[in-house]
């Protein structure tokens, strides 16, 4: 942390500041510059993290040059987390697939979405059975029997199960069914849910926020890793913007940037990123290259009357295709992984 | 709800479309125009608020007429609702202040608090005793012992209590505490949340989400009149952007946006608004005139020592002289709303 | 300037950065933190501002202390620039009113507007010759003939005109009729047209950009205060956000942000700002508790059948009667500034 | 065009609005519903385009149905356009590179990043000679000198040159050097300078702007193809966003989603579009998998030293890294086109 002083900062006003720093037991550099003085704070910054030194006679504003997030950071640990879904491997060089309806709306429905999925060689199976609904007006999801389906469907397919919990109260419930625990973007500051799926130990997918950033992301896993659960999946959705001719915007970059920033893998949404079925294809291709651990999409056996999300769902003739041309690209990045920088 | 049809599409294709609008009950009004088709839905248009259109052949995109809240809407309840907190009104054209620190952090703070804030005209106290950090190492909040401080505290001065409630885990527990349930930015659309306060049937201040549109906004409030529960107000705490100069941007027009589409009152959050202390008090100035039912401020009795949020928290000499600019800007809101539109 | 150094760089890494930053004349004091060094930079650091040194080895990233721009800063220029447009003072502490048609469409058009705009209280008439239009087909503006309009309404009503300047090559024709030059939200970064309206020392109005920043537009008056014109009025005229409740994002935190980082005045555009015409009054009444030099609104006649922007224009009834409440919290705010900060 | 009526429209504010529209030459078609009559025009809607609709009484808000743009549209050009740079394809299939600097410094500078560029498989040597700067203090560009430099550059290496025209004054000047014409992202809705560039009938590179939305953009080309001049190239840079981790938000969507709209061949900026080098090499391959048609990356000898871009730059070994990946993913790419969609 650094607290930069005002041009016109006395002496009286910079002891003030340089003695509440030490008050905290850490210590400080100052840097005599021509105009004004910078204080370096060294130790333990986060004692003083929320002292309101703006507020302090003399001072222009403070800096914060290290990060909260500890056991998420990749400076902590510096290789890359597995994580192992009951026997499936995420975040160890391979893509892992992930494919289903945006909602469970019936057992012949998700059947049929689960051998869709497979045949595109999806090994995880997703489907809503909690739905977040902006109107309350809107389908909230079968709930427990659309938890049945899914494990029914996914078990038939050799499958796992990916599926979005919403609350502690369904918490324990929906652990019975899924194999991996979706935490979604509206959630993704649920701190008192993020801790209760970090008790669970099991794998959870945290989607980042409408509008997070990558900051808040990787703090909102640390809550999940300080229970010890170290099984967290980052999924880049698309963040909000002022365009509107996509959905969302499909922030790519996240890729690079989390993989730079965690050891945790991170999985690429382009069916919420653009939310237009049309451009779903080249947004899962770009994510490959990009070096995506992975993908989860929607598709639908008849789009045109999914319950929910039918403009982004793909059926399974565009779904089979792009995977075919996703398999492509899985290849050409095995041998983009090996032209090492010298 | 409109359905644009591509400048190519057949006969075959509309008929399709139409057909399916039928199916579900609905009658339809053709645009023939020069180059394309356009489909007008008539009837019940939340039956089919989640076909995907869109996926149909021909079909170019779809177009939403009507919003989906009901009881929130204005158009269906012309008049203000006035909310009743136990005898204190809020939005019967009297502005309501409420004051407090960000945290509870011990009765003497809490309690200077209160006297700090009544002195400045505040019938409402606000204190957080579970608070919503980033990161999981940051102070959490003093919880129950902190309840009964705030409520000690609120006693002592004759005034109201506002407190944010972060998960239904704790609901019964600040019922038991406080006055008015606040609902934060990170939780507007935290859905079995909104349920599970409308359920009590207290009243509920509603904070925008981070990047909240208006509509979201006020479905998140459908989702808790459904349950019952009119004593809503809504709470404008900026909205997050690019700019950089202030912690949110401040969306005064939100004032008077809602107060077009909802009869529930709103007042403005400037202190989270700007995240500046010295920006505060033109905000809550510009509030005023633009019609806000109230305000809500954070102060401290000592904000370079508070644990959290320090920078935008008012002293008391800020504050109380803040407070007699409101007044004087109050009363002349008073002769402006008497200046009518003939 | 401060240059953060990795945790694992090396001493030689460090002697790298050092010696690059003492080759340019500059001095550097150390933070050896219990992690990490941090380099604070002495001297004139505009020397080094696009040295890449997040390139070089063992630097993590920099952080930039102070601002490029200085003669438009109030640390450099204490006292408000008063701006003397020919007699009237924008940023004398009176609030400046400006109306007009978004467009100058006739002569009688114009002349109507100018006696509605006078009747109000406005001093400065504006009208648009030259018009940005998204699409080339749109209407462009009646150019040199709009321009002999308005100069020939303002001066019937005696008031000054505002009107916008697109380019260079049009720089000389409408200096020769506007009093203020008015540079569009769509060139405040257009560096040869800010020179440009620099070198003629008239007043200029200088727009936000669509998303401009706070820093980028100080930067931009700077531009033009470089070229010795120092007459320059910021015009915060609504920011691009999510939001499409409005048309823009009306950020009247940009009122006293300007006013505390710079000393020259800002005026507010509440009909850009919502780009609907029943909330400008509600944020004209803001803009003036809010603490800004002056407004800028547009009229019309007959806005249903305006050339452009009709849905923010306001009607003669609509203006007068907004202009009336105006006038009350003018009065109020009068008595407001003189509440001091004991 | 739709408008839709309120409520509570009763029948003459109705026949007001219907006779407005037909006394332009419009028909219209009527959907009564249940709740509200919505009205469709039938006929040229751009004549109407800017009637304040939304001012009349009864009326509740009026869509936009068709775009403005016309030759830009791919649904009045339905092929891809071939861009010829004297003799170099751009949007046949083949992806085209360019890379260079950020400035031209010096011809030993241009020559040596000529010759690195042309290593890598590059065809177009891009460096600026006038440079778009925050601040008026920068470093503005060489200037005449710089064009001279980099011309020699790139024929010493059979390269073609695209640098960045910033106002008509210079424009024959730069006219006399480049085979592409860029227009900066701040210059994207610069209409003069569009018309200016789109007479000379030179091959025009259209950034993006900063937040310029896609249907703006298109709108912007459409100035350029209004002169008659179709050799337009749009580039993505990255948009404005409130994400921080990276210095812009690249918008890989906006690949497919130009290519539908337009038959323009787009190319990714993946050294804006991120701003920090080492996440530039995974958005150059999205940028590859999603279907670019060519890409545009900021490289230097020295970037540690480089004048301005330093930190995005890439040096020698990174960029031919890069683009040894870069043609492994569009051997991959070509094979992918193959698998078609039955």
């Amino acid at each position: 942390m650094i607290i930069i002083m005002k041009n016109d900062a006395t002496k009286e006003q910079l002891k003030v500041v340089i003695d509440r720093v030490k008050s905290e037991g850490l210590n400080v550099h100052l840097s005599e510059g021509n105009n004004r003085t910078i204080i370096g704070l060294v130790g333990d910054t986060s004692k003083v993290r929320n002292v309101g030194f703006n507020s302090y006679d003399g001072v222009d504003r403070t800096l914060s040059v290290s990060s909260a997030y500890k056991l998420t950071s990749r400076e902590f640990h510096p290789d890359d987390t597995v994580v192992d879904v009951d026997g499936l491997k995420i975040g160890d060089g391979s893509m892992v697939m992930m494919a289903g309806p945006c909602s469970i709306e019936g057992l012949d429905q998700i059947m049929e979405c689960a051998r869709i999925a497979k045949k595109g060689g999806a090994t995880v199976l997703r489907g809503g059975a909690f739905k977040p609904r902006t109107s309350p007006y809107a389908f909230q999801g079968l709930e427990e029997e659309g938890l049945k389906y899914i494990r029914q469907a996914a078990d038939a397919y050799d499958m796992k199960v990916i599926t979005e919990v919403m609350d502690e109260a369904n918490l324990d419930l929906v652990c019975q069914y899924a194999d991996i625990l979706q935490i979604g973007a509206r959630n993704m500051q649920n701190f008192k849910l993020l801790q209760a799926v970090g008790k669970t130990g099991k794998p959870v997918a945290l989607k980042r926020g409408i509008s997070g950033t990558i900051d808040e992301w990787l703090n909102a896993a640390e809550y999940i890793a300080n229970e010890g659960n170290f099984n967290i999946i980052f999924v880049e959705r698309g963040i909000r913007t002022y365009e509107t001719a996509t959905r969302n915007t499909f922030d790519i970059s996240a890729i690079p940037v989390i993989q730079k920033l965690s050891h945790f893998p991170i999985i690429a949404d382009p069916s919420h990123g653009v939310g237009v079925w049309d451009y779903v294809p080249s947004m899962a291709l770009a994510s490959v290259a990009a070096g995506a651990d992975g993908m989860i999409v929607e598709i639908h056996p008849d789009p045109a009357n999914a319950w929910s999300d039918g403009q982004q769902s793909l059926n399974e003739k565009t779904y089979l295709n792009m995977m075919e041309q996703v398999h492509v690209v899985e290849e050409a990045m095995k041998k983009v992984n090996g032209i090492k920088l010298i």
